[in-house]
């Protein structure tokens, strides 16, 4: 089962994700993807893993780190599917991150890698796009890499774990106006998803609706307003966005 | 006025604090401090500064940064007012440390450090404690210093703006057992709170309830199970609590 969050004339509803990506309504109304405005599916805590795949580490010139290098997304981020991320203005390069999210279902808190599954209410997937002109900073990533408005899609929605299986073993795809970028196997990272729900239980209490945004494969190249990115994991799903400029963005918005 | 959030007889109520952190009820009682459970004032995103006081860098051997140091706090570690902080097992060293917060009052995109202050509603205190032990990751700081759950009493309230005046020249202090451990002035930051807005509000909106807690200053040590903690900020207030050790805090609350 596929659970969403939506809004429908003005409205906002917990609903299902049929085939095709089409909503059941609360009215029992099946709709379009297109006619609905798709929110994250969740708004507890993000915590997201860099360089959690060996070939993306390699990619950046950085051997494959011995423990897991995580940071909070902020809030200000998020937006659902098929909705516009938008290039700031004066950069030089922004790039894609199709990455797995492991949905928290219940309280976790110093939880074995054994039966951590158990604490995975489903999957998600995030885009956590990186402005990559900011990296230098002694804190690391710092906020202006990773917390511009709309920096992380989120959805389009929550599929139970059940309905997925192994998360070690699924494929990720980043398609650019139709064309393959970036292309990896879960089976890649270097940190699990098991892995990382012990670790993190070990210190902070996980609650239910809080993710776990689980890095990206290697592959990454440059976005530019009018782009459609799309990104996939087997099983999972596809979450859809536009790339706009920042000038088009806040004067559309605002 | 002073604005907390508290619960009491089970319930939790948006309170005005009086003299002697007196807490008036709304049904118009006014009880002591130690009879309420205070949560934290507000619930927004914690954008927090590292190494913000010319005179704390030079403590930890670092020259002064060119641009603010910067991350989000997991709201897994928030607590109110007269909460336990507990002390990981197995650790060398955990410091408190004294901060002013700002408290964003309404929404906040691309403001400029002239009139940044009138995007503030009020200030409040976090302890912004660190566990120095797990300083080395390549991110930073990385969740383990920062995000274990406890890690961040905020409060005890959030005092109008207006009541504080100048932001930029308050004293601030951590008193551990009676004894004065930490001192410094706001005067002493390397980025103001209107320069942080400017700062912030560049890339990310900020949102009403949203906080910025501004660095502290030198004058570090470490605190263990039975330590008593208050921070205080002149005009703004004072924020006590207590250490535990991890099992004492883990037997009595689950």
């Amino acid at each position: 089962m596929k659970h969403a969050r939506i809004e429908y004339n003005g409205e906002v509803q917990d609903v299902t994700v049929h085939e095709q990506n089409k909503v059941l309504l609360k009215e029992g109304v099946k709709v379009a993807e297109e006619d609905v405005i798709w929110l994250p599916p969740e708004h507890g805590t993000v915590i997201a893993l860099g360089l959690n795949y060996a070939d993306h580490a390699s990619e950046l010139e950085f051997k494959a780190p011995e423990e897991p290098l995580i940071f909070i997304k902020s809030a200000s981020t998020f937006i659902g599917h098929r909705q516009r991320t938008y290039r700031p203005a004066n950069i030089d390069y922004m790039h894609y991150e199709a990455e797995l999210v492991a949905v928290i279902g219940k309280q976790a808190r110093k939880v074995s890698r054994d039966n951590a599954l158990d604490y995975v209410r489903g999957y998600t997937l995030c885009n956590d796009y990186a402005i990559r002109d900011y990296l230098e900073n002694y804190y690391r990533p710092n906020l202006r890499v990773k917390s511009h408005d709309t920096l992380s899609p989120i959805g389009p929605y929550v599929i139970d774990r059940d309905d997925v299986g192994d998360p070690q073993n699924l494929g990720l795809l980043t398609i650019v106006n139709g064309e393959v970028r970036q292309e990896g196997s879960t089976a890649d990272m270097i940190f699990s998803v098991a892995f990382l729900i012990e670790y993190l239980s070990a210190f902070m209490t996980l609650q239910p609706g809080d993710m776990i945004s689980t890095g990206t494969p290697k592959g990454l190249s440059d976005v530019q307003p009018g782009d459609e990115v799309v990104i996939e994991v087997d099983q999972v799903g596809k979450l859809t966005n536009y790339i706009v400029s920042e000038e088009q963005y806040f004067n559309q918005s605002s």
